[in-house]
């Protein structure tokens, strides 16, 4: 092979093989690499040229890129596979991963790939399945390792060395009773550096936290951030252990609801999906954006409408529309920022409807002291530093300056208190904060600014 | 003591027995709880209420709560402490807290607690004090676990045991050569079931995956998130292992930047600070949010000077006004949503600057489709639906549509474009890309939004 510029990173490497097209220098490339980075660079590939890569490759290395690749990309692949092959992948996986991919195939394909599994898995598969995929229980493993209360150290780790490659985290081991209920934990260490004939019950601890397998899966990520915990365990409603959800199951979890907050405060919808932003297609975009895009046009009528019934004023006092947007904008601003204070302190678990007052008053004063700093910065502006030619009808400053620092002042302060509201307001009523945020808000108190602003000056400069 | 509604949660528990005021139940409820709820329960008080809490427990109850609370509630308490009492509180405190409240405490209250710690802790200390707060060095923490790699298995057992309290993650251990570079790492599990002369070069992995101590904390939480790592070992710049990054440190720095990402995007500046939305006071939530809306207020000034020269074209054609505020808000929300997508995907590490031109060219695309619908169906609505008493000049309602639908077309393509370009630009020029985002953007379509719609209402409608 000619010698090329020295690739310095896993990713430049990665990236020159599948360049390169050399089914041996792939297979080289990609056994080194970390199964991460390859999937990465594999995303990146349109469908055809990822077809043709994962072609090249021995099976059991596209069984490490499994658990890596997005879902419709695995599913892809998996098509073009005998059904052999099939079962192969599909038993590779862990579970979890396993019921991803099934809850994220399409209805039609789901029973082909369940008929494949042998009986025992299929079982397993129909209990996980119950569990809707946002749920703890949609989430979690179940390769753990639990052990009985009675056992001595030596049996224990007799035990555990049978299960040792299955059970994804042996740092966290639960200890339970005959009815599989948690009694504590025991740390792998501590079975490392005990004497062998020690009874588990004396070095383990009382540790019971863990989380019902229907509660929320941002619920679950929460008490492993909160707890610093490795694993998390889930339990049934007879309170017995029936998996786990791990720490770097946690970290994925805060990441999409962390991206699903931010894209519902800029007006995004429905569900982000697995593929990254570029391999997003543009029509997928589209259908994420257009909803909230339609429905605050025809909301934005209403402004309009507003800003019709104001021309008569408007007319008589020309100078006003150069502080409209200013005024319409500063409250869409706090607004805003009110709103995504409020959001974000209830994603990170601060903040429960219960303190609804509390934020309220708060927002309220911080909506006081901000409009009353602005409203005289800019009224101030007015009086002293407006150019004539703003001024062609001669209006006294002193007035005007009084209409825009007033209005500037009471728009910011409703806004900030409406911008806290509603996010809490949506929550005590069950709806997703973060979609009545930003957008919404700003439509709405572009119309309470006009109103105040036009009727303000309507008052005072007719005076 | 009477007896109480039974509370359920651990929660309810702690703030029972805190209203009680009663010393010994406190003890009691604290001493069952986890460290991270009581935490919690304290940061709820107002820092008289919890000083007073606080003289109530003892201190080794104290030092155990360190790592939950909010630094600022620690220097605190630490005040009040006699210095035998302070030097065991930073006693008992794992490096990396240790030197977060020394980078946190004012300047002149440092030295003081420095001098107190023992010479060797002071010279740990000053080594990982070098590092800024938010690189992968600032982060880290010494207590990990390395061995030699010509040790057996016995061996590595016996120096680990010597260790095993004060290493934080024995899951991990990393194997180094004789200049203390990593060569691989060793799993617990493995040492646990090995025979114990097997050599530690025949159970370990070559794994070497490793963060520069100078990166950015956040590139350490992505590649922890990316690799589904328990600890990342950090290296200094002859490659020697100095310290390592733990899966919850991962976690707190991924809420962090998602927290600072939509912050930003809202307008909102600074830095959060460690304490909940209700415990910030309201001066300090007002000082993060002024600047932006100052700022974007006087930038408001723009649309107001373009709003003003259009007067004579609205004067002329009144309908203008009725759809004015619909055409700005379109690319306020479009480009709102374009910046928030591309600012996201870059936080998620999916999008490099090199990509720029795919960006550009994507969101092109999408804006054309959601413009050109969006014009058509506001368009058809002005032709078919326009109520007449909007309409008092009896203008063609066939130009009036072509003029608002294609001006919305023409902004929200070209908002988007704007929205998707600015976040890739600033990060091209090293700037938070989240800076320039959403608000700033929004201010920015307005001009170009009026500039369309009154100069294509000119030409056309004039005609």
């Amino acid at each position: 092979m000619p010698a090329k510029s020295n690739p310095t990173t896993p990713q430049e490497e990665i990236a020159g093989a599948i360049e390169s097209g050399v089914a041996d220098r792939i297979v080289k490339v990609f056994r080194e690499a970390h199964p991460a980075d390859v999937a990465d660079s594999l995303e990146q590939l349109d469908d055809d040229e990822r077809g043709i890569v994962l072609d090249k490759i021995p099976q059991e290395l596209f069984h490490e890129l499994v658990e890596f690749l997005p879902t419709p990309n695995v599913e892809q692949h998996l098509d073009t596979l005998s059904a052999k092959e099939q079962l192969a992948v599909l038993d590779s996986m862990a579970d979890d991963e396993l019921v991803d991919l099934l809850q994220d195939l399409p209805d039609e394909d789901r029973p082909g790939y369940l008929a494949m599994l042998p009986l025992a898995k299929r079982v397993l598969l129909a209990d996980l399945l119950k569990f809707p995929e946002h749920t703890a229980g949609g989430r979690m493993t179940t390769a753990y390792a639990k052990l009985d209360a009675d056992l001595t150290v030596r049996q224990a780790i007799k035990n555990l060395s049978n299960i040792r490659d299955e059970a994804e985290i042996l740092s966290r081991i639960f200890v339970v009773d005959r009815q599989n209920r948690i009694l504590g934990k025991v740390l792998l260490r501590d079975l490392a550096f005990s004497k062998r004939d020690t009874p588990l019950a004396d070095i383990m601890d009382s540790d019971q936290i863990a989380i019902q397998a229907l509660a929320d899966q941002e619920e679950a990520a929460q008490m492993i951030a909160r707890y610093d915990m490795v694993a998390l365990p889930v339990i049934n409603d007879k309170n017995q252990l029936i998996g786990v959800i791990t720490h770097d199951d946690a970290i994925e979890i805060i990441e999409e609801e962390s991206t699903e907050d931010i894209e519902r405060i800029s007006g995004i919808g429905g569900d982000r999906g697995e593929l990254s932003y570029l391999n997003t297609g543009v029509f997928q975009h589209f259908r994420r954006r257009f909803g909230w895009v339609l429905v605050l046009a025809f909301l934005a009528i209403i402004s309009g409408v507003v800003l019709l019934k104001s021309e008569e004023v408007i007319k008589d006092f020309y100078i006003l529309s150069l502080y409209m947007p200013m005024v319409v904008a500063a409250g869409g601003n706090t607004g805003s920022q009110a709103a995504t204070m409020v959001i974000r302190a209830m994603s990170l678990g601060e903040l429960t409807p219960a303190q609804f007052l509390r934020v309220v008053w708060k927002e309220l004063r911080i909506g006081l002291v901000l409009g009353s700093l602005l409203g005289s910065c800019v009224g101030l502006q007015v009086y002293f530093l407006l150019p004539d030619a703003f001024n062609p009808q001669n209006l006294s400053l002193l007035k005007v300056g009084i209409v825009v620092g007033f209005s500037l002042a009471a728009q910011v302060a409703s806004s900030t208190s409406i911008g806290a509201t509603l996010p809490l307001l949506a929550r005590a009523c069950r709806l997703d904060p973060a979609v009545v945020a930003s957008p919404a808000i700003t439509t709405l108190v572009d119309v309470t600014g006009m109103i105040i602003y036009f009727g303000l000056a309507k008052v005072l400069l007719a005076m």
